[in-house]
C-alpha cells in the first residue's frame, strides 16, 4: 500500500532523532500534520486502523488513537462511520518549515535593551532596592482577608469591574489619606491601579501627547524613566540638591514642562526631603505654566528623620498636583495594587477615558485590601514596621561607618550580585551626563543583627575592587 | 489676646458654610493649616491649651487634639515639654488656594474621548458582548485553589515576581495549547500577562516603533485598536470576508505592515472563519515581508460550527506568529490574566525588554491557575461551557428569526441600555468608512430559557425605533 510506504521515513526519522524526548504519539502527531499540510497524504484518502498502524510502526496503539483524535479536532482528519480519512483542503500549502525567526529583523528602535545587568528577582538579594521586609508581613491576616473576600464575591464581581476601582476599597484609602499624609481628597478622586508603574503611564498618556516636556528628577527613579520614555516624551533631568528638585529659571523659560515628575517626601535615589519652599515654588510655577506635578509618595510611611511633611496634594486647595500611592512597599510588591489622586477638575475626564481603554477586575483582591486597611491591620502594620525599619537603618549606618570608607559604583554592583548581593549602581539612575556614583543599599529584608556580616561581604568586595 | 482673636473668623466661617459635612476637628485642622502655611498664625507662637481652645470654640477637646497632633505630624506645629508652638517654617508661602482645575488645558490629543456611550461594566445588562457565563463557573473549585495557594507562598512570592510569569503555570499553559490548539511551543516561549489588552500592548511596544504600519481587521476589537493607537502605530483596517482578512496586492505593495493583527478562529466581531487557504497566504507573505502576525485566539476553545482549525502558529515551525491567549472568557475577566506565545527566535529579547520595564507578581493567583489547570478541573469547566453555549446559541438564533427581522444600529443600542440591554454597535468598530450597521449579542451569561424574554423586549425596542 503506497499510503503507507511514506510511514518508512518517519520510522527512520524516530530512530535516526537526536532529541528522543518527545514520546511516540507526539511524534506521530507531528508527522502526520506536516504530511497532511504539504499534501504528502492526499484529500479524502483513507487512514489505516489505528490497531494495524499501531502494530506496523510498533507503538501504542492509544499513541495512534490520540493522534487521530488530535488532528480531528484540527480539521485535517475527519470521520465518515467508523473510518478516518483526510480532510479535503480548500488550501495547497505552500509553506514550507522556516529557520527559526531573527530578532534583528524584528526588534523596534524603542524597545530599549539597557546594557545594564538585569536585577534578580523573586530571590533573596542582600540590599536590594524597594523590597520590604517580607518576613514581617501578617501573612496569616491577609489569607483570612483574602479567603473572606472570595467567600462573599459575588457573581457580577467575577466580571470586569470599573476601571476605577471597587468602591469600598476608594473610600479606604481616601480615609487613610486624609488622615495620615494631609491629602484633600474624597473617593471619587481615588482611582485604582495596578502599580506605580500604570499610574505613570496613565498620567502620560492622558495628559501629555507625544514629545512634549516631562521633568523629571535627576537621578530618578528608573521606572519613571521607562514609563515616561515610552510615552514618547521629552524628558529633561532636573537636577536635585539638599532641598529636593531644583529647577533653574533657564529650565521653565526654555523647556516649559507639560508634567513634573517629583518624590517630595523622600527623594529617589538620593533620600532628601523637598522644603515646604521648594514645594510652594513648585506648584505656584506650575499654576502659572499650566503643568501638572506627578507626586510619587512610594516610601512617605516609613521616613526616618523627624515627623513627615504633608503630601504636596494637601499644602493648597486645587493643588495641580497628581498624588500617586502603592502598596507594593507598605504591603507586599506581587500585590499590584497602587492609586492615583486626580484634582477635582480632572476627575471626570480621567474616568471617561480609562472607561473605554482599560479593563479592570482583581474585585476579590480589592476587597481583602479594604478589608484590611478598615480592620485596622494596615495602621498595625505600618506602625511595626516603621520600629523594624529604624533599627535596621541603625544598623546599616553603623556598619558602613566601621567597614566602608570610599567605593566605586558600576564594578562593585556586579561583583557583589555574583555573592547574592544586589547593590544598585547610582549611575544607573542618572540621565544625560554622568556625575552619580554611589551604591544604593535596600535594607529592609535584612535583621539588623545579620546587617554587619553583609556588609563586611561587600566591604571585601570594594576593596577587593579598589585594590585592583 | 490677639492670637485667638482670628479665631472668630472660624467660628463665623463654620457657622455660615453651606455644606456641613465636615466634623469639627477636620474643620479646625484645615482652618489651622491654612493660617499657619499663610502665615496668619506666626512661626513659634504658643498655641493655646486644647481645653481652653476647646471650650473658645465650644467643641470638644478631643477634635482639638486631633488637629494637633495631625499639624504635628505634618512638621506644621511642634511640641516642646507640654507646649505646642507653631513650627518655622523655611518659606514664607504665596500661593492661595486656586480654582479647581480646568481639564482643557490638560487633556491630551491622544487621550481620545470616543462619542460612544459607555460600556456598562460591574452589572449585567443582556446581550453584553465578551462576558462568559458567569453563574456557571466552578467558584468552590476556585476558591479551594485560591486558598490552597494562599496557604503555600512563599515569602519571596510575596516580591516582585519574573515578568514572563511562574514557571508552573507557563508549563500548565504550554502543556494546553500543545494538546488542544495544535500550538508548537514550550513553556520557555510562553510570558504570562495582565490579560490580551497588555499583550498586544507589548507587541506594539517590542516589534514595532511609532509610525509603523499595522494592520488589523475591519471591522476589529476596540482594545486592539485603542492599544495600537496609543503606541503611536498607522493603523490599516484590511476588510473582511467569509474567509477571514483578506488584504489585496495593493496592500502589501502601499502599506506593507510591521505587525498584522488577526483574530482567525472567530473573526472578532464578524465571527468568520480564516480559511486554511488565507492562512498559509498570509504566513507566506508576513515571512516575505518580514512581518509579524499576532493571532488573538481569544476565543477557540469555544467554537460552534465544527471543529476549531488548529491554531495558525502551529501551521508550520518557526511560523512568524504571536499567538495570543486570555482566561478572560475561559475562567472569569476578573482573573487579569493572559499570555502571548513568542516564536522561539524572539524569546531572548522579549525577556530582556520586560526584565527591564515590567513588574509582575500575583504569584499565589497564579498558582491557584496552574493548579487548577493540573486538576483537570479548567478542562471539565471548557467540556460544560462549550454544551452551556451551544444551547444558548441555539436559543438565541430561533428567537431572532422569529422576533426580528431587520434592524438598525447606534440609536437601538442606546434604547436599548435604558431597559438593562446592553448591544454593542457593530459601526462602533469599524474604521474608516462605515459601512457596517449591525448588533453584537453575547448570549454567554443568559440562560436559553430566558432568551425569548429578552429578543421580546429588544425586539419592541427596534420596532419602537424603527417606527419613529
Amino acid at each position: 500500500m503506497d499510503f503507507l510506504f511514506s510511514f518508512d521515513k518517519f520510522q527512520k526519522q524516530r530512530a535516526m532523532q537526536s532529541s528522543p524526548k518527545q514520546s511516540g504519539q507526539r511524534q506521530l502527531y507531528l508527522w502526520l500534520r506536516e504530511s497532511i499540510l504539504a499534501g504528502r497524504l492526499l484529500p479524502n484518502s483513507r487512514m489505516p486502523g489505528s490497531r494495524s498502524l499501531a502494530q506496523e510502526l510498533n507503538i501504542a496503539r492509544n499513541s495512534v488513537i490520540y493522534a487521530y483524535e488530535q488532528l480531528t479536532t484540527e480539521g485535517l482528519l475527519h470521520i465518515l462511520g467508523r473510518a478516518t480519512f483526510v480532510a479535503q483542503l480548500t488550501a495547497t500549502p505552500r509553506v514550507e518549515p522556516a529557520a527559526p525567526i531573527n530578532s534583528s529583523q524584528h526588534l523596534a528602535a524603542r524597545a530599549e535593551l539597557y546594557p545594564w545587568p538585569t536585577e534578580p528577582k523573586g530571590t533573596f538579594t542582600a540590599f536590594m532596592p524597594g523590597v520590604p521586609a517580607l518576613a514581617e508581613f501578617p501573612l496569616q491576616q491577609w489569607r483570612r482577608c483574602i479567603t473572606r473576600a472570595w467567600r462573599q464575591v459575588t457573581l457580577q464581581q467575577l466580571d470586569y469591574s470599573d476601571p476605577a476601582g471597587e468602591l469600598t476599597l476608594r473610600s479606604a484609602i481616601a480615609h487613610h489619606l486624609t488622615s495620615t499624609r494631609g491629602v484633600i481628597c474624597t473617593h471619587e478622586q481615588i482611582f485604582i491601579t495596578d502599580g506605580t508603574q500604570q499610574s505613570l503611564e496613565l498620567c502620560a498618556q492622558i495628559f501629555s501627547d507625544s514629545g512634549a516636556n516631562l521633568w523629571l528628577e535627576n537621578p530618578a527613579y528608573g521606572g519613571a524613566v521607562h514609563a515616561f520614555h515610552k510615552a514618547g516624551l521629552t524628558l529633561r533631568g532636573i537636577d536635585v540638591d539638599a532641598q529636593g528638585i531644583a529647577p533653574t529659571i533657564a529650565d521653565w523659560r526654555d523647556a516649559p514642562p507639560k508634567l513634573i515628575y517629583t518624590t517630595p517626601s523622600h527623594q529617589f535615589p538620593l533620600g532628601s526631603v523637598m522644603s515646604l519652599e521648594r514645594r510652594m515654588d513648585l506648584i505656584q510655577m506650575a499654576q502659572q505654566n499650566k503643568a501638572l506635578i506627578i507626586e510619587d509618595d512610594y516610601d512617605s510611611e516609613f521616613r526616618r528623620n523627624g515627623p513627615p511633611l504633608a503630601a504636596m496634594q494637601g499644602l493648597i486647595a486645587n493643588a495641580p498636583v497628581i498624588y500617586l500611592g502603592t502598596f507594593s512597599k507598605t504591603m507586599f510588591p506581587a500585590l499590584r495594587i497602587g492609586f492615583m489622586v486626580i484634582p477635582t477638575g480632572l476627575t471626570q475626564m480621567v474616568d471617561k477615558h480609562i472607561q473605554q481603554g482599560y479593563l479592570r477586575g482583581r474585585s476579590a483582591e480589592q476587597l481583602a485590601l479594604a478589608d484590611f486597611i478598615q480592620r485596622g491591620q494596615f495602621a498595625t502594620h505600618l506602625r511595626t514596621m516603621r520600629r523594624v525599619y529604624a533599627l535596621r537603618r541603625d544598623a546599616l549606618v553603623a556598619a558602613i561607618n566601621q567597614h566602608l570608607a570610599v567605593y566605586s559604583d558600576q564594578h562593585i554592583s556586579e561583583a557583589a550580585l555574583v555573592k547574592g548581593i544586589y547593590v544598585q549602581p547610582l549611575s544607573k539612575l542618572a540621565l544625560g551626563t554622568n556625575h552619580y556614583n554611589g551604591l544604593i543599599l535596600g535594607y529592609a529584608q535584612i535583621p539588623e543583627g545579620e546587617m554587619d556580616t553583609y556588609i563586611q561581604i561587600l566591604a571585601k568586595i570594594i576593596h577587593a575592587t579598589l585594590s585592583r
